[in-house]
This record gives structure tokens, sequence and C-alpha cells, in this order.
């Protein structure tokens, strides 16, 4: 037993994984993936949140793929706003689950001379400063490194995007100015009414720059932390990618964010990860999911105009399946970036090469190989036995969405669930919220495991139970086999906190 | 009288306009887009729709900016489904109403030898074949002759196209074949079995072709009619620029359509006109508006991907206004393609440049000249005293939603309005809701005139009325300066056709 753990306890912490094994987004065994990274050293050791505080038994026996056992917080762990959580690994697709998930509290300051240009910085114990919360959950595929780089650092970067608007932050009722001087104090350049007035302008001209000097877009606080939120992602990205010439940081990962701020939640999503407000039984939805066929136009589109990204393998034209040869000078459905219905096309050669998207529903994939459009990471990702890399077509940027949650009353069942896709394959958001919904008011209120046992109760509903024919849901249906993360957030919970 | 008539008609059929003037969506004086047209003929003379059958002092009158008259159907007169229909000239930005209107019933047909490759063959009373109904606004910028070509043509090459897959639509209830051999009946290419068991072949590969052959995707009829409508918005513009070589057509317009086949309306958008269906006094939105600012990534990306269209004249970056070059060094807001929110960067040389899209709401501009990013025509328009073109970033691509008649029941007031932006610029969706709803409610439900008085109505709330102050509202506004169009559409009308 003990012997056992050490051999997998060797494996986990070295967080390598093993050829061969590959998360189901991918098609192929990871292409040029960790080139170049065998013998570096891992940038994070491989492990579950730090919250779930678990023993090196309890690890293994999280990884254990006949039983999955569902790993929730201990009782008497209690997350910020009282967070409920539950995961579960997957049905053996990979040996480690590939998910991961990060729940904090932070605080905004101005940049000190110290922790300037350093984003791993931790607040210790300094709680001056405007509170901030984050939730995250990263799917990782390929590969742990990206989703646990990205689990340890997302907010610290985000929290110190917010300590440059720090000073905007503290007057939330004046407009953020335009401009800002070097030192970062609001800057109006002149209008230099006398110099327009020179001869030989125009006097149209005149007018006109005049009426354009004052011609101000007003720009809110709230655009201002969004920008903040879209750039942290980049930087995330970055930083993965600079951080591979010294670690191996293996693959990529969907990251939603979850961000809490002055009175409004910030959702922001790059991948298939879910996210939906559950307010008086109601679900409003707070991401998009990024997929093949959610972003075909936009693949296409970069296709289209720089047709060496295809590296003369693939057409940025769908077809409704593979063209034979023989077919060659018949006329076939398409549809192109500009289109959303189809049309017949003569084929020609250049339509024989394989297509750009390809695909359905969750088996959709860009070239071949990847079944998500946005996320973290995959740098050396490339379609397999080829030097096409497959990055460009990935975004890194989130899109985000605003929950003003201090303009809206909020019963201690209303909550905010965010999970990995192993949540939402099998259960539809309104599923989720009746079993959310029936499960919280048959709880205990002053139960402080209620979030927690919620996120288990849903965790439970997609992987189902093993039977003789695998992972069952109730109704005999095929429960997930992937990875599974759920955090359950009580919307009324900030008002626990100080 | 007549002298003025006169006069004005040669000018009126000849159809240029004169040089200076200029619609809203163009800063400039149309730039370079009438070179190389003196001296051509036109394609189609200047004139109102067809339908409203103007005397020439009837035409001349519809043209008075001073009183803006209502033009109406004649009592008398019926259009298909009994639509309304109501025009009024704009208040002097251009001396023409650059509004074109079209609606028509056709009738869908296998493509017979003598009629293949003519758009422009008429029905010439043949009523065999499916019924199809169009509806169609034209808004006009820089010139008159796109919007008219426009209104002539784009149903014909609509039904023309829906020709091509008249056998499909006569099979309505088989799914439409993935592949066409040349003379148009179904083709499937063998499996080629024997063939993938040659030697030398991987093993998977053979599993994964014959994989890759039976995944087809499903296709559906009504996705091939959206292709169609798709198609046709594009041979239309490739129509106007190839006949620019032997005809004067000058422009270009947001074109918005609504077709009727099947027990379906199509409504295909390429522009900032609108429709809406009031049914049961609710409002259901049929478009969305394709403006610099709902399109800025859109733009920004292509100006990314491809500086070179930008004319290194312009930036593909956003600011909040425009910089000054005592401002360079110092920090500025500014969003990006990727961007939703704001974020503050460093003004270098580069950001000096005029932004790719600037200003807000209706005064938003592409690279200074044109206030709407899709349509048809424009192919000459380029920026003010240079040499960059604005088409690329103009797209001709309408977006096309479905909405099912049949499946639907509607009353007598159950209505499509579809108008200009004219109509929209200063009356809600909801306020057109309401006065339709009111308006049609008091009508007598015999009156055959009804949907026609309800646009005119509709037109009227927009338009105002003229004071010391210009057009006025009732609650004291400015009405709207611009041409407006408005078409009244009853969804039982239909029902009272043969």
């Amino acid at each position: 037993m003990i012997s056992k753990v050490k051999n997998a306890m060797s494996n986990l912490v070295g967080g390598m994984m093993p050829h061969g094994h590959h998360h189901h987004h991918n098609h192929h065994s990871g292409g040029g993936q960790n080139c170049g990274q065998e013998g570096l050293p891992h940038r994070f050791p491989y492990g579950r949140p730090d919250f779930l505080d678990l023993t090196p038994e309890l690890l293994q026996y999280s990884t254990e793929h006949a039983t999955r056992p569902v790993v929730t917080l201990k009782r008497g762990t209690r997350l910020p706003w009282g967070t409920g959580y539950a995961e579960a690994i997957n049905a053996g697709k990979s040996m480690l689950n590939e998910d991961q998930a990060s729940c904090e509290k932070l605080f905004v300051r101005k940049p000190s001379g110290k922790n300037r240009n350093s984003t791993v910085v931790d607040d210790n114990g300094d709680n001056t400063g405007i509170p901030l919360h984050f939730w995250g959950v990263f799917d990782g595929h390929a590969g742990s490194g990206a989703a646990i780089m990205a689990s340890k650092l997302l907010h610290r970067i985000i929290r110190d995007g917010l300590g440059e608007i720090c000073h905007l932050l503290e007057n939330p009722n004046s407009a953020p100015p335009i401009c800002l001087a070097k030192n970062g104090s609001p800057f109006q350049a002149e209008a230099k009414k006398g110099a327009t007035q020179e001869a030989g302008e125009d006097p149209d001209a005149v007018s006109d720059a005049s009426v354009r000097f004052y011609m101000e877009k007003v720009v809110s606080l709230e655009s201002l932390v969004m920008g903040v939120i879209e750039t942290a992602f980049k930087q995330m990205d970055d930083l993965i990618e600079r951080e591979k010439t010294s670690y191996a940081i293996s693959g990529g990962c969907c990251a939603l964010a979850v961000i809490y701020l002055m009175g409004k939640l910030y959702v922001a999503n790059a991948g298939d990860s879910r996210a939906i407000i559950i307010r008086n039984n109601e679900v409003i939805p707070m991401t998009n999911e990024f997929t093949p066929e959610s972003e075909r136009q936009r693949l296409q589109y970069l296709g289209f105009l720089r047709p060496a990204l295809l590296g003369n393998e693939f057409t940025h034209i769908e077809f409704p399946r593979r063209i034979q040869h023989s077919e060659l000078g018949k006329k076939m459905l398409y549809r192109d970036h500009t289109m959303t219905g189809w049309a017949y096309k003569t084929i020609v050669e250049d339509d024989l090469k394989f297509p750009l998207i390809y695909g359905e529903g969750k088996k959709a994939r860009v070239m071949a190989t990847i079944g998500v459009t946005r996320g973290l990471g995959d740098h050396d990702l490339k379609v397999y036995n080829s030097n096409i890399y497959i990055k460009p077509f990935l975004s890194c940027v989130p899109e985000v969405k605003v929950y003003n949650l201090d303009e809206n009353k909020h019963g201690p069942d209303d909550v905010l669930v965010m999970g990995t896709d192993g949540l939402w394959d099998v259960t539809t958001d309104k599923e989720v919220a009746e079993a959310v919904s029936t499960y919280l008011s048959r709880c205990d209120p002053s139960d402080p495991m209620r979030y927690t046992l919620a996120a288990q109760e849903l965790l439970m509903r997609s992987r189902g139970v093993l039977k003789e024919r695998g992972w069952r849901l109730p109704n005999e249906k095929l429960g997930s086999g992937d990875d599974i993360t759920v955090f359950v957030i009580p919307l009324a919970g900030h008002e626990s906190e100080t």
C-alpha cells in the first residue's frame, strides 16, 4: 500500500504525462507538445487544489479511475463566501485529473517598489486594500502543466493589473481619465487653439480638429476592470510561453474565472467550461462556449486571410464530409467564413485538402487536433506528424460578462455554478438549476457544508455510478467520463464576509 | 411648372448626383466614388418603386425637401399579401431620395436552357413553379445607382439561385444530398473498401477513412435556402462591380430583404436597416445592425492581419479620442481586436495615426468615411484624398434569420415592419410596436389600405412636422432628417393569397 502510494506519488509529483495518454480534446498523442521539455524541471508539482489539503494517501485515492471518488472540502474547512466545491477524476482517459481549480481572497493595492514587476508575490497576510475574490476552473489537455500554472498565478496577475488602476478604483464616482502622464496622474493635452490657426491650414480642418479633440468616449470603470481581466489572460499565456524555455509546462487548458470586485461579478471564459447564475430557480447563462463549431467563422477567416497557417494541408472551406478524389468536378455542399447556410460548389483539387474545421458537436476539431478554440498554453501544439502549429487559431482571450451583484437581492439558495465541460456535457443548465434548487431547499440553511453538498450532488449527477456497462446515469444514459470540477458559489455569500 | 418638372426630370431620369451632395454615411464628398463613370450610361434610370406608379408630377412632388410629402400606395393598388408601404424624402442632405424598395411575387422553376445565366429575365406571366415573395429596402449612400440596381435585380438573383435547387425544394421531406453529379443528380462516391486495403497503408488509416466517409453532417433544406440568399448578395455585389465597367452605378446601399418561401420567412440584412415582427403586441427583432461599433472587432482584426489595407494612414487600435503629438510617451486608454474592455498603453509614434474605427453611435465611421459596414456597391469608395479603398472592410454578406410562419398563428394585427434607419433612428422597437398595434386595432379590419395607413403612421412619427426649428416630433425632439422607407407586412397576409 505504502509502496504503491510512493510509486504513484513519484509520478504525481513529477507531473509528467505518460506518453500516449491524451485528453479527449486531442485526437493525437500531443504532436510536438512536449518537444524540448524533456529534462526540464516542472514549474509547479502536480497536485490537487491547496484548499483540499489532501494527504498523500487521499491524493492517491483521488486518482482511482475505477471508483472515481468524489473529492470535496473537508468538513470544518471553509472557503471564502462559504463556496462549495467537488471534483472527480476521469474514467481513464488520462492518468491524472487534468482539471485544476482555485479559490482565493486577495487585496488590490497600489504597486509598491518592492513587488512591482513580480506576479508571484503573495499577500503575506497584509489585508489592506480593496478586497478581491477569485474562483477559477482550468480544464487541462495534453498534460497538466498549463492548468496547474494558471491555477497558481492567474488570480495574482489580475490582482496586480487591478493594482495598476487602484487609484481609479478608489474614486469609483469619477470617470477614468482617457490619458495618464507617465507618473500615472491624469493628463490632458492642450487644445492648441493658437496653433490650429496657422496660415495654410484649411479652416474646416481647424474646427474639425477641435471637434475631434473634444469628442471623447466616456469609458466606464467597469470596462477598465474588463480590460484588466482580458489583458491578464494574455499575460498569463505569454508567461507560460516564456517560462517554457526554463520549465516543463505541458499542454494547455480552458480557463473560466469569476472575479468579485466592488459589488460586481466578472465572469471571464476562454474555452468550453461554463458558468450559470441560478436566481429564484431561474437560469442566467454567464458564459458562451468557444468550440470549433461556435468559432468556425473566426477560424475560417484567419485561414482565409493567412493561408500559410494552413500549411498546404488544410482548406479553410467547410464540407459536410471528406471529399474523395473520384468526386473531383462534382458539386458538393460547402460553407466559407462568410456563410451560415450551405451552397453547392464544384469540387476542385484544393478542396481535397482536410477541412480546417471538421466533425460535429463534441467531436468537432480544429485541424483534426483540438476540440476547443480558446484557452491558455498549447504553444508547442502541432498537427500530428506535421510542422503546422495550432496556436494561431487558438485564442487566449476570454469573453467577459458582468453581473451586478449589489443591484440584485439574493436568498441563500441563489448561486453561481461554474464547472468544467465534464459537468455540462451530460447535464443541462435547467437540470443543474433544478437539482441545486431542490437540494438546497431540503438542506439545513445553517449547515456550512450545504454548498459543497450541492456541488457533490451535481457532480454525482454527471458522473453517474459504475455498472457493468460503464458509468451510467439514473436514466441509463452514459455519464461523463471526463474530469469533473464544480464550484457552487452562494450569491449572498459575500454578506457573511467581513 | 411644366418646365420646372422637365428640368427636374432630366436630372431625375439622368440619376446623377450633383457633385458635393452626399449622404450622412459619408463624411466627405464621395472621394473617388464616381471616378471613371463620367459619360457612361446609367444602368437603370432614377425613379421611385414601380409599384407606386408615380406620374412625373408626383415624382417631382415627392422630392420636395421643404414639405417631405409622405408617398404611399394609391388607393386601389394592392401589393402581394396586402402589404402596406410609405416613404418620404430626406430633409435636404441629398437632392434625391436614395432609399429604394421592391415588393415582388415570383415563381421558382428549374432553370431552362433559354434563361440560364441570365438574371434579368422576368416571369412574363408564367405562374408555374414554387411561389416566392420578396420585400426589399435599399438605403443608398453617395448616389442612388447601387440601391436602384439592387431593387431591380436582387429578387431575381435569389429566384434563380433557388431555381438551381428547385428539385430539392420539390422534395422537402428528403434531406438534400451532400454531393451532386454534374447533371445535378445526387452522387455518392464508392467507399473503395478494396482500395484502402492496399499494401503500405496504415491499418488505422483504413478505419479512419471509412469513419470519415460515413461521418456526414445532415444539412437542412432551410440552410440551403439561407446559402442561396447569402450567395445572392455576393452575386449582386459582383454584378454591380462588373457592370460598373459599362455603366455609371453610383454609391452603395444597405440591403434588407425578406423572402417568403414554403412556409418560412427569411430575413436577410446587410447594413443598418431593421426588421421586427410584432405578434400579440410583442416584439421579435429579426435583424442586427452592422455598424462600425457593432463590427469593430471584425474590422480591427482585418486591419491587424492585413495592415497594408490601412495604407500607413490608419491604426487598427481604437482610442477614446484622437491623440496629440505632445502625448507621445504618455499612457492612453485603448482597445484592440481582442478586447471589449479598455486598458492603458504607452503611446508610440504609430498610435498617432487615425483610428480605423472612430466616433460614437450614428457618428461612428470606418476610416473617417462610412457609417455602415455591410451593404452592396461602394467598389470605388476611397478615403478622402487618398488611395485607400474602403471596400475590403465593407462586407456584402447578410445575416439571415428564419421565422417559421406556418408554425405560428397570426391575427390581422400581427405584422413584420421593415424600414431604413430613418425610421428607427428616432423611434424604438417598442414605440413602433405600440403605434402599429394601436393604429391597426382602431382601423376597419376590412379596409385594404390599413397596412399602408399603418406604414404612413409610422413614417409620420419618425419624420415629425416642420416647425420653425426643423422637423420636430410631438415631444419636441428632432425628427429624422433622413430618407425614410417602411413596409408593413401582415403575417396573416399570405392566407388571403392564392
